[in-house]
């Protein structure tokens, strides 16, 4: 049977406003925002690019993550004042700085994927 | 003025079903998760400790969050045939081997919490 070891927590885990992972999720904790930055990783981009690179975003949704992203820093906006104005975004320092941390979780993701899937798989067969 | 480098991005951007990072967000890509993960980190837990540790999840939330991450393979439940019956949730070593992972996720925003915090309110000054 297992033990529990509740008193092994930090405080954080019990104030919100001082938990790291609540920290970071408010910034990239969408699949969106996470997509975006991946994407940007590749060089800067204009906003239809983004738009086709990421086909099941929305056009709303992306102007909402490129605004937050650009808010925390993370992303620069560039406007060329031709006619029509055309608008870049690339990663600041600051956002390729998440870069790392970013691919260790894709990597743990694909060498994961083959077990996660036969979990899966065992979970629908037991039909609870 | 920044270049686009469209021709850099893999193929997996264009086509989600390859892309890894849609991958492991499909399974971890909520704040909950990681939150569960995260907590489950200092030993196995009883629905209700978790339930008093992430003080705003909401029962419904936490029991959807347990079942995906089970179904997963990241998560084990244990079940002790007591009345009433109790309940143990525990990382499994696959659920363990995101710990790292998140580690440098979590190391990344407190390091950069700073510089976040200036960036957003330099851009709400702009108020733009």
């Amino acid at each position: 049977m297992p033990k529990t070891h509740p008193g092994l927590a930090p405080d954080h885990f019990y104030d919100p406003s001082l938990c790291p992972v609540r920290h970071v999720l408010s910034h990239i904790g969408d699949k969106w925002s996470l997509l975006v930055i991946t994407h940007l990783k590749f060089g800067s981009h204009r906003f239809s690019e983004l738009q086709r690179a990421i086909a099941d975003i929305s056009q709303r949704m992306l102007t909402v993550t490129l605004r937050s992203l650009e808010r925390d820093g993370l992303v620069a906006r560039h406007v060329t004042p031709s006619v029509p104005p055309r608008v870049d975004y690339e990663l600041t320092d600051l956002g390729r700085s998440l870069l790392p941390a970013l691919e260790r979780l894709s990597e743990w993701a694909l060498e994961t994927r083959p077990a996660i899937e036969a979990a899966r798989e065992r979970f629908d067969m037991r039909g609870s």
